[in-house]
């Protein structure tokens, strides 16, 4: 039986992508069995490469929650999220994540996802980009003074 | 000798956290050695848990600079970006990061940065999130007809 939520992000995907301005990704987020926010590539359409679907829907479903947690809510995409996706799922507090394609299938449309995954899973030293620690002290410091703030709000 | 771009990344972190609305991270965006664009972390504050320092200064410096890729730019943290954040400066084509606190910081300070990089590296059966994959074949058509379109931008 076809999954609803993916097709509706499939749909998101072609009709989106077909002009070539927005990446083939669709994905949308559900409560309830209720879509609250649909969203899609639009990289290269906003001058944005954090515009992927998943990141598009997450701001939307938060913006018409009014919340920066997602808990109990899933998310449909078209592919399996790339890790600044992931990420932000997690961050999101978001339950349940379905997909369809691969990160390998992404890979092989020319998208970097495969390759992503690689370079998260290396210490910042041995990453393909040039990366640099200096100040670690004082970075600390920061966290020091966020810890000691009575004011904090932990998310 | 202090590094005056790291050093304006804590001011950002320590100024806007001081309210305990906004997270203790801060970020910039250096080209030719001008500051493109600042940010600093605003989720609790937007409501977006996406909006953390590096997100925010990304989308601002492609903003100013009318693109979607920032290669030839640097990015100062005043700690290791985290996996949503690192992909997004892969993503952008930021050539480099200079980082000072550790993610090991970031986690005793109460933020999941070192779970992220975990999960990040294991496969999605293996991750804490519930996940599912279906309709991988439906999936692979959307980046068939991807491959297909002529009016394909890459990037």
């Amino acid at each position: 039986m076809q999954n609803k939520f993916l097709h509706r992000a499939f749909q998101l995907a072609l009709e989106h992508s077909s002009d070539g301005q927005h990446g083939p990704f669709g994905a949308i987020i559900v409560k309830n069995n209720e879509i609250i926010a649909e969203g899609w590539n639009a990289v290269v359409a906003s001058n944005d490469p954090t515009a992927h679907a998943e990141i598009m829907a997450i701001r939307k479903a938060c913006h018409k929650l009014g919340t920066f947690n997602l808990s109990e809510c899933t998310i449909y995409s078209s592919c399996e999220p790339c890790p600044m996706c992931l990420a932000a799922i997690y961050w999101a507090r978001i339950d349940t994540v379905v997909f369809a394609a691969s990160h390998e299938d992404a890979s092989r449309a020319g998208f970097d996802d495969s390759f992503l995954y690689e370079e998260m899973s290396k210490t910042w030293m041995e990453r393909k980009i040039n990366a640099f620690r200096e100040h670690q002290d004082e970075g600390k410091i920061v966290f020091k003074k966020w810890i000691d703030n009575p004011l904090k709000i932990d998310y």
